[in-house]
C-alpha cells in the first residue's frame, strides 16, 4: 500500500500538465480548464494540446502530446470520446504516468462508448498508467492551487477535508462544508474509491474522508472495507454517502455511472464494520463533517440540555430519544447551583429550564448553568437551544449568552453544541464559529445527528 | 362559533391594555413589556398600575386596576403568583373581559400553583372573563403593532402567518417564517388550541396557519379536529409540530404544561382526517409553510427534474420514491427539446441530465429544457437541482439558469422548486425570492417534502 499517495499525487499536483483539446475560447461559458487552471494560480508547467491552434493563452500549442520535449507529469483529455483511444496511446508512447479523461459517453452509455472505455484500459495496463475517469471533472485542490475543473471554482477557505465522489455535484462546496481536496471518480475505468481513499489516509493536509459513491466494482467490497479502516487507524474521520437506496435509484446508478450499486443492506453492514459515518443527505453531510472537524469526542452518551424553552425542551427528549442518545441524570451539585438562582417552586431536572432563573439576571444564570453542566461528570455532551439576538439589534440586545458560551466552552473537554432560536441566527454564528468546542447548527435534529457522530464508538 | 374573532380579538389588537406589574426598569435585559409596547409602536392607550410607582414611563400608574376610570379593553399580569387570584378579581370587578397571565409557577408545577390556577379560573367563569395563560409570552401582532411579550421583538416583514404554540420559542420567528400573528397559549387555563385556530380561520388577515402544542386538554380532540376543518374550508393552509411523539416526551410534557399529551398514534389519524400538514422539526416547517405560501398547488404527483448532475438525479428518486412521489414519464416533446441539444448518445430520461448539452451555450440549454417540462402535460412540478453561482463572483458568472427561471416559471401554472447546489447560496436565493411560482429550498429531501404539501390531496 505505501506508495500510492506518491503514485497519485499527480493527480492533484502535478509539475506539469498537458491539456489535450485544448481552446481559445475563454470567458463565462466557455468552460476553459486551462483559463481556470492559470486564474486559479497554478505555479507548474502547462502545455496546450490541439492540432487547431499554434497559440493558446500565450502559451505554445502543440499538434500532439508526442511533440512536447519536456517530461509531462499529468494529461487530461477533453476531446470528443471517438479519438479518446488513440490519444490515449499517444499519451503511453510519451510516457505520461497519469491520465484524467474529462469526455463523456463512455460505459455508462454502453455501445461504442463501451468499445471505447476497454480499449482505454488496455491501454493504461499495458503502459502501467494509471487513468481517471472517464466522465469526471478530473481534480481540485485547494492547498496547492490546482485545478482541472472546467467549472470555474472560488477561490476560499478550506478546511483539511478530501473528497471524493462520482460526480461533480460537489465541486463547488457546500456552505459548511469547504473541503481542501475533491476528486469526481466518474465512470471509475482505473482509480475508485479504494485507491483514493488510500491516497487521503497518506495524506497528512486532511484529517476527514467524505466519500460519495453510486457503486463499487465488482470485489472491490472488502478492499473498501480495509482502505476506510487504514484510514480511520491513522486518526482520520471517514464519512460515506451512497446514493442508490431504492431499487428505482440502483437503476438509475447504471446509467449514471454505468457501475453496479450494491443493495443497501449489505452496504450498511459494510459501513458499520468499518466505523464510518453514513449521512443521507446535505444537511446530515454537513452537521456530521463539522462536528468532526470542531468537536471533542464524547466519552459517553449522555447529554445535558440547556433551554430557554420547555417546549423545546419536550421537543429534544423526543429527537434523542430516537437517535438513541440520553439524558443525562445531572448531580447533585449541578442541580443546586440552578436552583439557587431559579424560583423555588421550579423542579430541576434535564432539559434544564433556565428561563425562570434569567428574570434575576440573564447573563449570571447563563454562565451559572453552563459552568453546572461542563462541570457535571454525568455530562459528556451539551446542547443549548437559546435565543441568541442579533448584536446590532436593539432592544434585542445580548444577554450575556454567546459570552458566556465564548469564555467557558474551551476550558473544558466537551462538546457544546448551540442550536440558536429566531429568525436572525448569522451573527450567532458568526460570533461562535471559532470558538473551541462549539459549534452551531440549524436544529435539534442536527444536532442529535452531530452528537451521535461524537460517540465513543463512532 | 360566530363572534370569536371578536371575542379574541382584544388579545391580539386592544384599544387599551392595563399592565400589572409595570416596571421602571428599562434597557436590554429589563424584559420590561411596557417598554417593548411602546417601542413596538402600539397606538392605543396603555395604563401601568403597580403600588410601588406613581408614574412608570411617563405615563400615570395605578396603585389597582380599579382605579382606572376609562374603560380597559386588556389586562396583562405579570407579578408573582401567589397575588394573581385577587388582582384577577380585581380585573373581573374592573368589568375587564380579557386577560394574559404572564406569571409562572401554576398547575404545571403542582401543590399550590393548582389551587391558584383553580381560584383565577373559577373567576373568569363567573365574570365571563377570556384567560389566556397561565406561564405565557401573549400575543404579537405585526399587523397593528401590538406585542405583550416582556421579550423585545424585532420590527421586520411579514406573512400573513398565523402561529399558536405552546412556548414562548416560535416569537423570535425562523428565517423562512415570518408570522403575522403569535400566541402562546401557555399553561392553558382557558383560552386553547381550538379558540385560536378559530381566531385565525376568520381573520381576513391570516392565510396560513401553524400550531404548535404539546397536548390537548382532555375531551378536545373533536373540537381540534372540526376547527382545522373549518380554516381549511375557508381556504387556510394549516401546518401542526406536535411535541411529544416518544414516551419519555410525553412525560415531560406534563411537567412542562401540565397538559396530557396524547398518544401519537391517535393524533396521526386525527391529522389525517383533518388534511393538516405534519411537521416533526423547524426544517420541514419552514420547507412547507414557504412552499404552501409561495407555490401553486399540483394537478397529480408527478415530477420532472432538472440537474446538472446524474448523481443529483440518482439521490432525488431515491428521495422522491422514500416520499411516495412520482418522476413523470416525459412527453415525446419534451423529450425532443432537449435531444435537440444534447449529444446523440445521452439517453434522455427523468430526471433530465442537462449538462452534457449545457456544453453547447448553457443559457440556450437551461430555456429550452425548462420550457419543454414546463409545457409537458405529464409534469405536475419541477425540481432543478443547478449550480447557480453567486453573480458577483467572476469567473463563476452565470450561465442563464435563474434568468431562465425567472422569466419561464410565472407563466405556468407548476411548482418550480430549486435546490441551488454549491458553497454560496445566498445570491440565488435573493435573486429567486421573489419570483412567482418559484422556492429555493436547501436541499433534496426538503424538496420532496414540499411537493407532498401541494399534492391535490393535501
Amino acid at each position: 500500500m505505501a506508495g500510492i499517495h506518491e503514485e497519485l499525487e499527480p493527480f492533484f499536483n502535478p509539475k506539469s500538465v498537458a491539456v489535450i483539446g485544448a481552446t481559445t475560447r475563454t470567458g463565462p461559458g466557455s468552460f476553459n480548464v486551462m483559463e481556470n487552471m492559470i486564474w486559479f494560480g497554478y505555479k507548474g508547467e502547462i502545455y496546450p494540446v490541439n492540432p487547431r491552434y499554434d497559440e493558446v493563452l500565450g502559451r505554445k500549442c502543440y499538434k500532439d502530446v508526442r511533440d512536447i520535449k519536456a517530461d509531462v507529469d499529468l494529461a487530461l483529455i477533453a476531446i470528443p470520446r471517438h479519438i479518446v483511444p488513440s490519444v490515449v496511446k499517444a499519451c503511453a508512447e510519451k510516457g505520461i504516468k497519469s491520465v484524467i479523461v474529462v469526455s463523456q459517453g463512455f460505459a455508462e452509455v454502453g455501445g461504442e462508448g463501451k468499445k471505447f472505455q476497454d480499449e482505454i484500459v488496455e491501454t493504461a495496463k499495458r503502459a502501467e498508467m494509471r487513468i481517471l475517469g472517464p466522465n469526471t471533472l478530473g481534480t481540485h485542490n485547494f492547498f496547492d492551487n490546482f485545478t482541472t475543473s472546467f467549472i470555474p471554482i472560488e477561490k476560499r477557505d478550506y478546511e483539511p477535508i478530501g473528497v471524493m465522489c462520482q460526480t461533480g455535484l460537489f465541486f463547488a462546496g457546500f456552505p459548511r462544508l469547504k473541503y481542501g481536496k475533491i476528486v469526481d471518480v466518474g465512470g471509475i475505468c482505473d482509480v475508485d474509491h479504494v485507491d483514493i481513499i488510500r491516497y487521503y489516509a497518506e495524506d497528512p493536509k486532511i484529517k476527514q474522508i467524505f466519500v460519495h459513491l453510486e457503486g463499487l466494482r465488482p470485489g472491490r467490497g472488502k478492499a473498501f472495507l480495509e482502505a476506510i479502516k487504514g484510514a480511520k487507524a491513522r486518526g482520520k474521520d471517514v464519512i460515506v454517502m451512497k446514493a442508490g437506496e431504492t431499487k428505482a435509484g440502483r437503476e438509475a446508478v447504471m446509467s449514471h455511472t454505468g457501475s453496479l450499486a450494491v443493495e443497501d443492506k449489505v452496504f450498511e453492514g459494510v459501513l458499520r464494520q468499518a466505523e464510518a459515518q453514513r449521512v443521507r443527505d446535505y444537511t446530515e453531510l454537513q452537521a456530521v463533517s463539522h462536528a468532526l472537524l470542531k468537536l471533542p469526542r464524547m466519552k459517553g452518551d449522555k447529554i445535558a440540555m440547556l433551554t430557554h424553552h420547555g417546549a423545546a425542551g419536550v421537543m429534544a427528549i423526543d429527537i434523542l430519544e430516537e437517535f438513541g442518545l440520553r439524558l443525562a441524570e445531572l448531580s447533585d451539585e449541578a442541580k443546586k447551583a440552578v436552583q439557587e438562582l431559579s424560583p423555588p417552586w421550579l423542579p430541576i431536572g434535564n432539559p434544564v429550564d433556565i428561563w425562570p432563573g434569567l428574570m434575576g439576571g440573564p447573563e449570571r444564570m447563563h454562565r451559572t448553568a453552563l459552568k453546572a453542566v461542563l462541570d457535571d461528570k454525568n455530562v459528556d455532551g451539551v446542547l443549548l437551544s437559546i435565543h441568541i439576538a442579533d448584536y446590532s439589534a436593539w432592544p434585542v440586545g445580548a444577554y450575556g449568552h454567546a459570552e458566556a458560551i465564548k469564555e467557558l466552552a474551551p476550558q473544558y473537554d466537551k462538546p457544546v453544541i448551540v442550536v440558536p432560536v429566531g429568525d436572525r441566527q448569522e451573527g450567532t454564528r458568526r460570533y461562535l464559529e471559532n470558538v473551541k468546542n462549539v459549534a452551531v447548527l440549524d436544529n435539534l435534529r442536527e444536532a442529535a445527528r452531530a452528537f451521535l457522530a461524537l460517540l465513543p464508538s463512532a
